[in-house]
């Protein structure tokens, strides 16, 4: 039989929205907040270990959650208390708990002729979460977040990226230690840049290639453009100059699976 | 000599108010709010009428838009006037009132062997914005959205589109005048959906082709799927079986565009 908690002031309660919205406790902590049962069930999938369960019997209709939850504490909640911590409309009363990974450069498995993506500094947790959709989409062997200026377990990239910060390997690192990481594994790295006169579809993607995105704001810094092999732009004809980050990732990205027939090694 | 409005109250601000929040009143008015200098430059560009210009020499180092107010009433603003009508985070001090265009589908202009987006019913504000950039970038001839649940003129439409809205052609019409125009015009339709089994990179889109898209949630509408001649999907390997819709439109789009060689009729 599980605990009941009906108080918002509860300590569980408050420490949970702690963990939704600093990345310091999250870090402190060692843990991540997942909402909804979707996402919750794809960490399971990928072996992240959950420490707590909270559902909201008054919002949730599912049952689905008993083969997930395994060894962790599952608490009820009331629709009172649900609602101070649900973080997206529509939800489906389930919260999780986990223990996340802070995956090093260096541990990261790669397939031949792997197939990643850089993000220099992405700022906008919505953008990071859209990019992983398609690194999971596309089978990415790593997205790689260098520099980077909102957590990889922000919540709202937990959500927009509808879990696929769980089944992808996604790294945060600094540049010096990627770029490093490219040469020593012989990765020919492509440049998305507004000033380049090559158009990305007439490249082969078919070998090791990364892909390597600038900001939303500002593009690529100068230490990536200048490091690249090459320098790649998406020809646009219109009367803005760029597209959203994770529109262009997911051209580029799409385009190296076509080459390479959609097949993973 | 421009005037100068210091507070919040005035009338004319709780009007400039009501017409971000409102999408009735806009229609009533017929006049959508634009913040930005290169939002306005755009519109300015593509020929919308501007009526009203705010700007706060406060916050704003831009003097460009003397050349685009044209005979557009100026009116200064304080600070903190402004800081109640910014909508986004390091706005530029520049807000301008349009006419908008409310275009019928039979007043689209198309070229030869027009390249077309149909949305049905689109929620998010920012999904429709990035569709808009990638429309721009591509120079679709028009982007239709049927049955939609956010106004095309919504604040966050324009922001997220860095003003595409006005450098293309967007239509709001329903799916019957929609399927209506696409068998008066000749145009192929292809349903991007999640059960396809056809996948989009093995089809030819030289000719006049529509890519028709589903909402976020729950993707197209029998309606659409039984209209079009072609089912097709975008290979997903991973863990979940959709892409954000801005994603899918853009890899649908740029892969026509491929094909086409990047060049407009």
């Amino acid at each position: 039989m599980s605990e009941l908690i009906t108080s918002p002031q509860n300590a569980r309660i408050k420490n949970l929205l702690l963990l939704q919205q600093k990345s310091r406790e999250r870090r402190k902590q060692n843990l991540v907040v997942v909402e909804g049962l979707r996402e919750t069930a794809i960490a399971v999938e990928n072996g992240y270990r959950m420490t707590e369960f909270f559902v909201c019997p008054e919002i949730s209709n599912q049952t689905g959650f008993v083969d997930l939850v395994g060894n962790a504490r599952v608490t009820e909640v009331s629709a009172a208390v649900f609602e101070k911590l649900a973080y997206r409309e529509g939800s489906d009363g389930c919260i999780a708990l986990f223990e996340p990974r802070w995956l090093k450069i260096g541990e990261v498995k790669l397939r031949p002729d792997p197939l990643v993506v850089i993000l220099e500094s992405v700022e906008k947790p919505g953008n990071l979460g859209a990019i992983l959709r398609t690194a999971d989409a596309a089978g990415l062997d790593a997205v790689i977040v260098c520099d980077p200026l909102t957590d990889i377990y922000n919540p709202n990239v937990i959500r927009s990226g509808v879990g696929c910060v769980f089944s992808r390997q996604v790294v945060a690192c600094s540049t010096e230690e990627a770029q490093q990481w490219l040469k020593d594994k012989g990765i020919r790295s492509y440049a998305a840049e507004l000033q380049a006169s090559s158009h990305y579809h007439l490249h082969s993607y078919q070998g090791p290639t990364a892909f390597v995105m600038g900001t939303e704001a500002d593009g690529l810094t100068r230490k990536w453009i200048d490091f690249c092999d090459e320098r790649i732009i998406i020809p646009m004809l219109g009367s803005i100059d760029s597209l959203n980050v994770s529109v262009s990732a997911a051209v580029l990205v799409f385009e190296a699976m076509r080459q390479r027939g959609f097949s993973i090694p």
